[in-house]
């Protein structure tokens, strides 16, 4: 089944605002199954809606809409549907009561602006949203579904999780199973990959199908078994992956779908093993990758950001002399940092780093994007010397990525 | 002038890449004073591209494309370019030899995908790309103009920035001068700010505007003059921000268009004063967003993650007895994090997190997205309690500029 997506604001295309929704909606229908073929994002202006909706429609029949529905703009896209399907607006009085209850709850008042978001096509079919005030409006005419949903990321997921995937599924007869296992694979390129996997995929029944999802570092290859039966589904899946699992060896370091943070933590986990970080030029985003995991608090301390020296030397213990003598940005340096940092949070794991992230700070032989790296665990400590880019944000990322890399590597070599 | 954007990769409707090279393009253009006036999403198939182009040239004459250039898919978006302008492939030269001299500077071999990124349609124009292998294309006919760009956003973004709205500028004849100032208000709502400005605004002279860039917490205003006349633009524009900037007063807390950290930073580096951060719930973002800023070295030392309550009492000295009596999660908690920062870094502006991320962790009177803040420089401390909502990554995001604003207004109040 093929879907299209028509984001809708003029924050969008003045670049205030990135459009993050339609990823996550690509995201979910490629779950089930389904495909999303085309994105189009449109300004605040009922033609250019128009246009949008009638143009997709002529390729697919579901179109999902995110945005156009605040408080001081749905006027647009609502009456721009009225138009469309040739009905007035209506109060809906549950939406109302809903809405006023929310308001009451929080202690706000309702203004005339915040009244009106009860408004609702004829002839929609009116979807509540218990975590907003902004309806969801499903249109069902000439074998094509529209479904117009708020822009806020939190609301629009809400409804298309708990109602209109649901619904969709129900309404186009799709029973399809559709199950996933993914793993998280090192020490390969995306290319060399493919090589090695040749036979596997080759052998593969028609309804299972291997999909490569490289992110810098590592490649997230994730099995898709796709029937009528449900149970039969979950078996040939499990065969697959196995085998799989089996080809890989340790190069599978993680045998679901999570980052590398998430990966990292459950290996940690498995073995019963805390960690810290010792941050310079990663300047607290290693530490902040692993606290988004949920539960982190289970095996992650917390981190010594180290950006001035004399916080290295006062609370990792960094000998000056090693500084003077190497350069912070060197291995001496980041080893002392590891091993300080095991001492002072008293954890079995330490990550260090001391890098060059740009624009500024390269030294000669050490230019923008250089990174010294240690992790330890217990008394094994290893240490590298990195490059990356120019770019301070992009050198950032890559840093961090690179650190929990080289982690995961020294538990799970 | 009006432009359109096509993005063109199987990977950006699979919602495995977010496109984010639209929207950067959307702030260059508005920066100039061109409008995006749409942007399409499309698949790695000729038929979409094609039926792409086509559709966005009935409305605009600048249509710029992102994506569909790598070494393993370029034949199809430049074969499709071939077919619409109904020429064929040559080996350029030029292209070919920056290729092989940037592949041999980096010590790889070329292979045959990589060597025929050197085809480039006869009917366009080529523009070098010094950053990357992929050449940039310009189609030129009918007074409608192609721009066929790599996806990748430091190629593009060094491409668009270099080449193309220089030239679209001159093939355009747009010599209007636009030029722009922004300054960062706090202690207003959107709404409240418009009627605050409302005699402002209708005073403006026709050739000054202003624009309100709403983000959680704080207000970007800006204010953008257009004319013939490159010194009068700027005199006009300076005249109105003088007056903006007297009638915001100390609302008005950074004078220049920066993130939440980097207003911080000038503000730091105005009263010559460091700063340290001391992190629970918000694991090390709070030194990120600081550390994002280039520079900030001259002001920031560093942050201790106490993530776990541990290392709350060993390196911030919280006592067991104040997180014993008032919680870990309480004002008294975080104000002996921010006091034992101020010591443990010698630093002289401090920053303390202690609350709820989720999913986990609530407690009786502290639902998920609870927050304690202090805030202190020097003798000067204040705290608070704040709450957000009920996603971790969001509540991590939130709480981070809540505690930046917390800090800005205790030293610019």
């Amino acid at each position: 089944m093929n879907v299209e997506v028509i984001a809708i604001g003029d924050e969008l295309l003045i670049g205030q605002v990135t459009d993050t929704n339609s990823g996550w909606i690509a995201r979910q229908l490629n779950l089930m199954g389904w495909e999303l073929t085309g994105v189009t994002l449109v300004r605040d202006s009922r033609e250019e809606i128009k246009r949008a909706i009638v143009e997709a429609f002529a390729r697919v029949s579901v179109v999902l809409m995110t945005g156009g529905l605040g408080p001081t703009k749905d006027d647009i896209t609502k009456s721009t549907l009225c138009e469309l399907y040739g009905c007035a607006l209506h109060r809906d009085e549950q939406v109302q009561a809903m809405n006023e209850a929310r308001f009451a709850h929080k202690g706000f008042t309702m203004n005339a602006l915040t009244r009106d978001q009860a408004l609702v096509p004829d002839a929609c079919t009116v979807i509540y949203n218990p975590v907003g005030t902004a309806p969801v409006m499903w249109f069902d005419r000439d074998g094509k579904v529209l479904v117009s949903m708020p822009g806020v990321p939190s609301e629009m997921q809400y409804a298309v999780t708990h109602e209109v995937l649901p619904r969709l599924r129900a309404r186009f007869c799709d029973h399809t199973s559709v199950h996933h296992a993914t793993c998280l694979v090192k020490g390969f390129t995306e290319s060399a990959l493919a090589i090695f996997l040749t036979d596997f995929e080759n052998e593969l029944p028609a309804s299972v199908h291997l999909a490569y999802l490289p992110k810098p570092g590592v490649i997230r290859l994730r099995l898709t078994a796709t029937g009528d039966d449900d149970a039969e589904v979950t078996a040939a899946l499990n065969v697959q992956f196995d085998k799989l699992l089996a080809l890989l060896g340790t190069h599978a370091f993680c045998h679901e779908d999570t980052t590398l943070a998430g990966a990292l933590g459950k290996i940690l986990q498995e073995k019963n093993l805390t960690v810290g970080t010792a941050e310079s030029c990663t300047g607290g985003n290693i530490a902040h990758e692993i606290t988004l995991v949920p539960g982190c608090s289970a095996y992650y301390k917390g981190s010594i950001v180290s950006y001035a020296n004399e916080v290295k030397t006062l609370l990792l213990g960094v000998s000056p002399d090693t500084i003077a003598r190497h350069g912070v940005v060197s291995r001496a340096v980041v080893e002392e940092m590891a091993r300080g940092v095991q001492r002072a949070l008293h954890v079995d794991c330490a990550i260090a780093t001391s890098g060059i992230a740009g624009p500024d700070g390269a030294t000669p032989g050490k230019p923008v994007g250089t990174l010294a790296l240690a992790v330890a665990c217990g008394e094994k400590l290893t240490s590298v010397m990195l490059t990356a880019g120019s770019q301070r944000e992009r050198n950032i990322d890559r840093f961090t990525h690179s650190a929990l890399l080289q982690m995961i590597d020294l538990l799970h070599p």
